[in-house]
This record gives structure tokens, sequence and C-alpha cells, in this order.
């Protein structure tokens, strides 16, 4: 099972003061990127697996979705969904995505933020997510850029000129990492760039676009604290067809 | 026009003491991998670009390809290719790829090693690449990796446990990078990953294989200098289907 560190207390109390948390999808900077991957989703049937507090499900049924079905393994954060994004559209359902077997051909988008690289068995995942969508369906996901996830040591580094430099090795070492973000002993995966779109691709996805994100240029007018971010990407955005 | 630095005197004594260029595909040590990307080359029309001394077309002949045409901008190296690699089946040309223009449903496969970070318009080239293919055609191609490109200055850092750390920034901001590798003033393009991935897809290009290739654990025993370079990917290996 994927390690639940989303109820533990010391952290979901920090994941719910992100801006992310507090104020949605426009506290995401990612978002405005993301939502210009998405197909219409008007009359559509709606899967977002990692769905936290529900914020995207509750923007595809304010976009028209005909049904939408948000899965996560965290009670806490279901609870909070159930609660603040109520819909009569929306099925809130507790799963771990590592066994988690949505019903097959259902579904014209499979949707997941920022929840694949929790998963050590993604490419089984994605061999469900496959069967779930329907033939011409359509999967959008957001994933931390492999860039973040590679380093040993994710402190940035000063170059000979004097300017920051993200301090990358282990990048070819796919697997577990541990890091303290938020709490003690967060597990992610580090997999490569080339690997994400190879699992995609050996599960029959056809990949349309792909996004490293980070801040642009107006964010960080905004937030000048970001500027850094743009050595670097942050956020792997990929849109892929169903084969 | 692309700087044609292999017709640089200082540049093509020094690229031509590389392994890749005394021992040919052999002394690259990418190659293995590139070669089981490729298609069956028996009785295929195979098209070269960037093709330095025509080590790659004196193997896609020995596979048995029908025609080879090898396009090359530097006149050294295709001497050197006309003297040493010579075949029937061979033709040399030289050419500016951000030109040429191959003959239009010809080529079952484009192969290119290494030549498409020197070019401005890749674009255009991807363009003119996909009409000659034929349908189903295919393209297989490397490029210094996008990492390696990206940094202002590349040099190894050590970050705060002693271990290097290859100091990535820039990355977002694609275009010149000028190196003084082999000569000075050599001129490369930087691009994103994704923007690789994007140009291919626009040109109307299916990946099937990507590969983000560093050493392998056996070549660092052989060659244990090459152990640092396991950090991050040194080159990016694709094949794609002509959609």
């Amino acid at each position: 099972m994927t390690q639940n560190i989303y109820d533990d207390e010391t952290f979901f109390a920090g994941y719910s003061q992100l801006a992310r948390s507090v104020h949605g999808l426009d506290g995401a900077p990612e978002w405005p990127v993301l939502r210009a991957m998405l197909p219409v989703l008007s009359g559509k049937h709606v899967l977002d697996l990692g769905c936290g507090f529900g914020w995207f499900c509750r923007f595809a049924a304010g976009e028209g979705a005909a049904s939408v079905l948000g899965v996560d393994v965290s009670e806490k954060m279901l609870e909070r969904a159930r609660r603040e994004t109520a819909d009569a559209r929306i099925t809130y359902q507790r799963a771990d995505l590592e066994r988690f077997a949505p019903p097959a051909g259902r579904f014209d988008l499979a949707y997941s933020s920022l929840a694949f690289h929790y998963l050590a068995d993604l490419a089984g995942l994605l061999g469900r997510v496959h069967a779930a969508l329907k033939p011409g369906g359509v999967l959008v996901c957001s994933v931390e850029h492999p860039l973040m996830t590679a380093p040993a040591r994710q402190e940035w580094l000063i170059d000979a000129d004097g300017r920051a430099a993200w301090p990358v090795n282990g990048y070819l070492d796919e697997g577990r990492r541990v890091s303290n973000w938020l709490a003690e002993g967060v597990v992610k995966r580090h997999r490569t760039l080339a690997t994400y779109l190879d699992l995609m691709l050996e599960a029959g996805f056809a990949p349309t676009k792909l996004v490293e994100w980070a801040p642009s240029a107006e964010q960080v007018v905004v937030e000048p604290g970001w500027a850094k971010e743009r050595e670097r990407p942050f956020f792997l955005l990929m849109s892929l067809q169903r084969g």
C-alpha cells in the first residue's frame, strides 16, 4: 500500500495551509497551463485520481461534466471534500491507487494532479486507467518533475558566476526518495522523464502534449521570490490519448 | 546558415581524435542503445542527417539497406567519408540541414546522430523529413540531452554531502548556447525535452521510445572515470513513427 502521508496529522496541517489548499485550483500556479490541456468537460464522465479536497471534481461538475468520480486514499481529505465540494454529480470514494480498479470503459477523462509520484506500481494503475477510459478517452496528469525528485539533496547550489544552480544527481537511479516536506519521511518515487513516457506508451497512451512547468515570467513579476524557480522545471504536465 | 564548426581546423583536429571518430560506431558509448532502437534495415532506403565520417551509412549498407543518402555540411567530413566509407549503395551530399529538402516520399528511415542541437530551425527540417519519409517510416535520432545544453556553466558542483551535482540553470530559457568544446565559440541550441517532443508531435511524428542515455553500470566498470556521468543523462535518444 502507498504511504498515506496525507492522513499524518502534521502533514495534513501543513498541507492545509498551502495556497492550493486554501484557494483551490486558483492557488495552484500550474493550474492555468494544466487547464488549457483539458478537453471540453461538458457532458463527460470524469475520473479524478488523487482528488484531495475535491477542487478539480467541483470544477469539472461546474463545467457541466455528466459525472465525476473522485478517488483518494486520505480519509481526512475526503471528509473535507464531502463537506466543502459536494455536488450531486460528484461521488467520492476512498481507495489506494495502487489497487484501485475503476469500472471498465466508463470514462472520457482521467485526471490526476500530483499523485502518480507517490505510487510504486504506476504501470499497474495506468493499465487499469486505460481500461477504464472509452476509446479516444484522454488522460491529463501532473507529477513532480524528475529533476525535483532526483537529487540526493534538494538544495540550491551556486555556480562559479554566483548564479543559482539546481543540483542534479541520482537522476538515473529510479525508486524511493524520502523527503521531509511538511512532515518527516515523506516517500516519493523518482522516475526519469523517459520512464514516465515509456510507462504511458506501454499502457497504450499516445502523448499529445508535454509541459515542463515552471512559473511564467509574468508570475515571477507578481511573486518575485519565485525567480529562481525558472532555472529548472518544477512539475511535469502530460496529456495523452487512449490508443 | 548553421555554423559549420566541423570545418574549423582546430575543431576538426580535435573531433578527429575522439573515440567515436577513431573507432566509428563502436567508439560511441550510446551506440548499442541507439542501434537497438533501429528498424530492420535490409532492403530499406535510408537518410542520414549529419552523416559526418559516414560510419552509420556504412553500417546501414552493411545491414543490406537498398540505398543510403548521407548528408552533411562539413566538406572535411564528407571528404573523409567518401575516402573511408565508400559503398556503391551510399551517396554523400553536402548540404546545410537548415535548408536541405530531401526528395519526398522516398525513405523508410531517417537517422540523425548528434546534429539537431546545432539547428536554429529544427521545426523546418522535421517538416521536410516527415515529407521525405514513406507512410509508416521511422525517425531515429540523438541529441545532447537538454540537461547538458541548459547550464550557463557546464562544471560539476559538490553538494552538502560531498557528492557531485550537475548544475542545472537556464533550463527554461531556450536558444543559443556558446561553448568551448574542441574549439572556441561552438554554437548549439538549447531546447527543453518538452520542446523536442512537441516539435516532433507538431511535425506529425508519434514517439515510440525515448531514452535518456548515460553510461551503463557495466560501462562504468570498464571506464571508471565515467562514474560521475551516471548522475544525469548525457544524450537524448528518440525513435518516432511518421503519422
